[in-house]
């Protein structure tokens, strides 16, 4: 046994030199990078999409979409106005900081403001391996229940903000917030929360402050 | 890298006659067993909890529970009826072969009729480990979105049933009913679907039906 998490630690080593090269990349091209992970369908490719409508505006974004399979959400990131670059990671259950370095040979960092990464859906994997990300966010929504900040909490420990994304269902499902919010602020004091609809647009405002913020 | 590979290939192939080993013990003691898969919060708890509920009446259940962490749903499963056993698998996206072996040893299989498996919440990792069950069982929720065919394929081409839950739902969110169903097709041809909701129960009949005729 012992052999084997030998094994696992030099894969995490490596992988976070290389996120630091990632980042250092980033740095120099004056590029913000934000890593945004969540469960198969909590929104990730609709709040993607929300965003790129409304900062692509004034601002060039490039979005790196990380999937098991297919185009889909590249294809989504792109017709709202970002530079799309689709990773298909085969098995894998997370991006790492390798596949994320391919992707940004694809793309001309000195002409992007900002990058989104779209992390594989999985409230699992994701949380263990750096990209290089400035910020890392996490999307809970509301159908998914109320429970998951205590049954998923490596990820919650480990993010810098989260997007509470379809308050609009709150009339027709049970949702906890008072029970909810507790376990976030076990495990993560102060965290910096967005409750949104991406559906009817509410809430969206303040994410995208927040992000114009970050970018100066 | 022929060697990581080779690595991984031999873990496979352990799990893999240990499941054979588990699925050998379960007929011997004239067990039926469902490993039941979903993405977080698709609803897997309530499906358990009102499945126990209805079959307890005339049949002993147990309830085997893999989570990272907590032991929220197997207290859940036991309030509702059944023998349960909580696996927490500390960062492991999957229950595997070894841990439902554990599991096993807590239970007196010889005095159950039914063993439900509620695996991680996980769209990718399950996919690839067998457990010795006699049928795999995947929840899908109209709130995930009707895309996640394509894009999680090996999860759906593995499973025996799809339950499509939260059916209540369906007047408040985007989901094209017939793109969802046409990737399921294409993936596994004829897959025993039950439209259900947990919430309001409705078919839910045709769930228990399906179970007792396994059961026999």
């Amino acid at each position: 046994m012992s052999e084997r998490i030998a094994v696992v630690e030099e894969i995490m080593g490596a992988n976070d030199r290389l996120a630091a090269q990632n980042r250092k990349r980033l740095d120099e091209a004056g590029v913000l990078a934000i890593n945004i992970m969540a469960s198969p369908g909590a929104g990730k490719t609709s709040l993607i999409e929300r965003t790129v409508r409304e900062l692509a505006k004034d601002l060039e974004i490039a979005v790196v979409d990380g999937d098991v399979a297919t185009g889909i959400d590249a294809e989504r990131a792109a017709r709202a106005g970002a530079h799309a670059v689709q990773i298909n990671t085969g098995g894998e259950c997370h991006l790492d900081a390798v596949m994320m370095q391919s992707a940004f040979d694809q793309i001309d960092l000195n002409q992007i403001d900002l990058v989104i990464i779209e992390n594989v859906g999985n409230l699992i994997c994701p949380a263990g391996f750096k990209l290089g990300a400035h910020k890392n966010v996490l999307i809970a929504s509301i159908p998914e229940g109320d429970d998951k900040p205590y049954k998923y909490p490596a990820m919650y420990r480990g993010v810098d903000a989260l997007v509470i994304n379809k308050i609009d269902l709150r009339p027709y499902v049970q949702f906890d917030m008072d029970y909810f919010k507790h376990g976030v602020a076990t495990l993560n004091p102060g965290l910096q929360s967005f409750p949104v609809s991406c559906q009817t647009g509410d809430g969206l405002l303040a994410w995208y402050t927040w992000l114009r913020t970050l970018i100066g």
